[in-house]
């Protein structure tokens, strides 16, 4: 039986609704989740399409409902934003809260299976499989066979890895279904996280087969070289940024390249002079809903 | 001489560039003052008209910056917006922390005339005087002769009290020059101060006279009363706002249109459904930014 939702909050935004709700979430091992979802006004009539939104290292569900601008676009496109949480909350494994790019805060969407995390840390399983699953059996009037994903930085690297996963399965447990989403975006992604700082530390804890486990799951250049079919991705990251060391977008755009991925298919975009910040991704918002909403509502 | 401005933090946004500065305001008795400034593109050849944002109460010079949702058309607009904070900092006047809605973050744009406030407390002279004055001195490219003001809550109180009183000068020591703003606008803003509890506890504490020292000068439904001049105001508040009793919106229609003010001049609306929220303000922010426009480029 599905978990119950408990809505948190509720704010009417472009004549449609974002709301927040909470509930068990098993795939955080029985830990209260929360996220936030915006319903455009056509929703009221039909089932809308779904862009799910994952943030970056120490946000949570209420960062790219904020300040991501992403809402009047999308209301004007009827589309739906999902924004979950960025790890499990209150799980009290020992370190959890020691920094701010691991643990609380920095799930890195993987399922953990390191012992001393596998049983809360399972991100990739939350947002993959069961947000869907209790949003769905909630009611509440989401099409989510017509799904797409992005995100930033940390979620940028979420979003592209279960999008390319989606081509890849079975992998790592529960995680996406085949083709299970039709597009996928990202602002400032990690995109090589086996050789990233934040990328290393991360699956050296959660993983117990550290970063050699992640190779094949959980690193996007890794992904784009085995994936045959073709996609629909957009990346755009600004050449102020400061966390460039740790994103790598050339890394990705020449795996993608050699395995025959077009710029049709892989559009990696350098903006001159914006930084890792919101105000760089709002002010390509509307282009990322715009390019989902090509694939959502085809 | 003007005090220099120190460069905290720099963002690309929208083609322009969200600044923040702080300096050593003489308006806030030698406190250090930060504020943020967004230049559209068109600033780099010539200078740009001007939309000062107001905060509510606990916000900062952040709030309406990240998530008011306003660069995106001031850029389309070729806008400048200046975001002041609500109140000074750090004064250690007794009882300035104790609640949320007096002392620290909540200066409520009055020159405070109490003595245990006022050497501190003067939101009015920084908003209308000194921060012109130090951004100018600055040499930041902005036409201070196209001035427009808006706000929310109690910043929308600040814009509408601020742009009545610079047709009824001189009053409260500094404050705007005649015919300072071409337009104000506000989203939920306290209309009628003197009458709503957040109002009458700022100006209990603020003033020495109190709410009858209030009257003539920072309540906006009186002064909209004595201004016979053609004004140009918008203001938008939402139907489900927790807070519409501390806002009174209808009698600050009622005593514009007594005084001849049309729907024209004085234009009230009432949005079904919406809260006090940013996802209101975020909501309408085009039009009120388009609003300006007309009147900053005429």
């Amino acid at each position: 039986m599905a978990p119950s939702l408990t809505q948190v909050s509720s704010n009417k935004h472009f004549e449609g609704t974002l709301t927040k709700y909470k509930f068990k979430s098993s795939a955080l091992g029985d830990l209260d989740a929360a996220f936030n979802v915006f319903l455009p006004a056509n929703a009221a009539s039909a089932k809308v399409p779904v862009l799910v939104y994952l943030a970056g290292l120490t946000c949570t569900e209420d960062n790219g409902a904020q300040k991501g601008s992403f809402m009047k676009d999308a209301a004007q496109e009827g589309i739906a934003l999902v924004f979950p949480d960025t790890s499990p909350r209150g799980a009290n494994v020992p370190g959890e809260d020691d920094s701010w790019d691991f643990g609380s805060g920095a799930g890195f969407y993987v399922n953990a299976t390191h012992p001393a995390w596998s049983k809360h840390y399972n991100m990739r399983a939350h947002v993959a499989q069961e947000l869907p699953a209790v949003i769905e059996a909630a009611g509440i009037p989401i099409d989510w066979s017509r799904q797409s994903i992005f995100g930033h930085s940390m979620g940028g690297h979420g979003a592209l890895t279960l999008y390319l996963q989606s081509f890849l399965p079975p992998a790592a447990g529960p995680g996406p279904n085949e083709r299970q989403y039709r597009s996928a975006s990202a602002f400032s992604p990690i995109c090589n996280p086996t050789i990233a700082p934040w990328g290393t530390k991360a699956f050296s804890g959660y993983l117990e087969g550290g970063i050699e486990e992640a190779r094949n799951v959980y690193d996007a250049t890794q992904l784009i070289s085995r994936v045959k079919e073709n996609v629909h991705i957009l990346i755009d990251y600004g050449t102020a940024d400061n966390f460039l060391f740790q994103l790598n977008p050339d890394n990705f755009l020449k795996a993608a390249r050699e395995a025959g991925h077009d710029d049709v298919q892989v559009r990696v975009r350098s903006q001159e002079g914006y930084d890792h910040s919101y105000y760089f991704i709002s002010t390509f918002a509307s282009d990322h809903i715009h390019f989902h909403a090509n694939f959502l509502k085809a």
